[in-house]
């Protein structure tokens, strides 16, 4: 059990064995002597480390062919911008699924070098639940969507299949669950959730969407660049690929997306069950769009709110308060959270439940 | 003396304490029980190392309070086209002194969303000088130079003072020397020389020109976005960050730049006389462009490339081959490298003068 239960939404959480092997190979990197981030980017070594991480990402996610896998910088804010630029074709117009914060920030990018179309939203019930009902009509060059909504705690179960090509924010569960990438012209991923450190993004795309943009592109945004160069156009952020890569052969010993499915499904019926079958706690997200990442719920008397936080306190639970947008509490349990701290946290919240109910 | 004597172009060496301190934060940060690379970037302990690192780029450079300071990501390829972005005018124009491979990346990016006009270059000798006779017309925006060329071993010894507003990319060689700040309106630097490992860009600009550009600025291109937020508007590089917090802190402990800068020059001597004694070794950059950070030169005699190898590689001196547009050999010596491993280096070079000179 680790000391602290670290339910943070990100960054957050990671497998011990990431902290260890990492703060090894900043001391004596593969024993050379020297520091992971004191060496070039270009020494073998490094470069090592680089292709290890995309060959990582192509086996978890099985990812085809037809794609690459690229490790680059900027966070999914970057990427909102780069999506768009890259994908924008002759209808020079993007359709967005507006599901949360960050969804309505993705859409807004695509308006400095095209049109950005909502193709639906879901604020009318302050982003509590996925929009399912829409129509995507043949004039878009591409639809993008957000799998996972960290604030709101709602989640993307079935994926939009059609002509139009998909893109897809996956910050928050990518590597939490099964996906067929093939589906996907563009998946990217802040890597702080289920990936690693705060300081490198994903990106993973159909090779066939390069160069194809209708738009100019400047360098470091068009995906070509990166491509090109094999993920090593400009100098990376060494250290945040490495603990990355490290991360991505945990969750491969682990038994990969089969395995961790399974346990994330576990975690999050555990909460799930604990917040319906209670009289103080209620879920805010729509019943079957509740995410396995990001468990949202309030406590429906206000004045319960200080002795529950004691509580958490006191058993060491950490990171559960609510963004200011939905208010209560979020319980964010990605991969590397052991189901025996969401145990934990279900034990008191059941505690408060004898007590209070 | 290190084990290993690291003349890595960049990523480069650190102060070894650097390596300590945040080796420790990975396993157990600030005694929280936590990772660095787990809390929230939002949290109070993380908040804190922000706002320290961009308090000591203030009080080491001496800062005018009419400037902020932001650590963001993307490198200086990313600053190529930020720079352009946020300096953009009426003009629609940018003038750019092309020194250097980077320089020359840097002009491209300009034409994005304007013009980029070479104000003068010294491509015509393979970048070994530095222009001086240039002259600037007053139809440009911004003027932008680089103050360090790691590839070519030249560096800006007096910057250009005249009333269009002055951009610099210094990479290579900031926190090295005494600058006036106030005499630029625009300073990004890659932090993987001088400041900290690869994976976080430090701006420092005038606040005067936010919201000023001519052209609509994507959001996270956009200097505003960050400095509205004090460089907290999306997830940082938290592992960079902090890191380059720590090796500010060194710098400052130990004397900051009056020191850093007498030390640099000390070394830059020491190896420069060798060369120019040597009639063996020659130096490839002009006499008073010669850069303090990185030392370019040739062997006359290609024959003794390989006896020079293998007695560096016995000496356990690390990452001196040149770069491969001017060949030879090329010494960086940043802050945190030891007059020690500087004097071995000009031991070697000595005594390759002995045997073969």
């Amino acid at each position: 059990m680790p000391k602290v239960h670290n339910f943070s939404a990100g960054p957050c959480i990671l497998p011990n064995e990431v902290f260890q092997k990492s703060a090894e190979s900043i001391l004596n990197f593969n024993n050379s002597g020297l520091s992971l981030i004191e060496i070039s980017h270009r020494s073998k070594d490094f470069v090592e480390v680089m292709e290890e991480a995309r060959k990582l990402v192509k086996e978890i996610l099985e990812v085809p062919e037809t794609h690459d896998v690229l490790f680059l910088q900027g966070g999914a804010s970057l990427g909102f911008l780069m999506s768009a630029y890259n994908l924008m074709g002759t209808h020079k117009t993007g359709g967005y699924l507006v599901t949360g914060a960050w969804a309505k920030k993705a859409a807004k990018e695509a308006s400095f070098m095209g049109n950005s179309l909502i193709v639906d939203s879901s604020e009318d019930k302050n982003f509590n639940y996925i929009p399912k009902d829409y129509e995507i009509g043949d004039n878009l060059d591409y639809f993008h969507v957000t799998s996972n909504n960290t604030i709101f705690g709602t989640q993307i179960k079935n994926f939009y299949k059609g002509n139009i090509p998909l893109a897809c924010d996956m910050s928050s569960d990518i590597f939490s669950r099964k996906i067929d990438v093939k589906n996907f012209d563009l998946i990217y991923a802040g890597a702080q959730k289920n990936m690693g450190p705060a300081g490198t993004t994903l990106y993973i795309f159909n090779k066939d969407i390069l160069g194809k943009s209708s738009v100019p592109i400047p360098t470091m945004l068009d995906l070509k660049t990166h491509s090109d160069k094999d993920s090593m156009f400009n100098t990376p952020p060494v250290f945040a690929v490495y603990a990355s890569m490290l991360t991505l052969k945990w969750l491969q010993n682990n038994g990969g997306l089969d395995s961790i499915e399974k346990q994330n499904e576990k975690k999050a019926d555990l909460i799930y069950n604990q917040i319906d079958n209670s009289s103080l706690f209620k879920g805010t997200a729509n019943l079957e769009d509740r995410s396995t990442m990001n468990v949202t719920f309030t406590l429906e008397n206000d004045d319960l709110n200080e002795t529950f936080n004691t509580m958490l306190s006191d058993a060491k639970i950490n990171g559960l308060k609510g963004h200011r947008s939905v208010g209560g509490f979020r319980a964010s349990m990605y991969n590397a959270m052991p189901i025996e701290s969401v145990q934990l946290l279900v034990d008191v919240m059941k505690e408060l439940e004898t007590k209070k109910g």
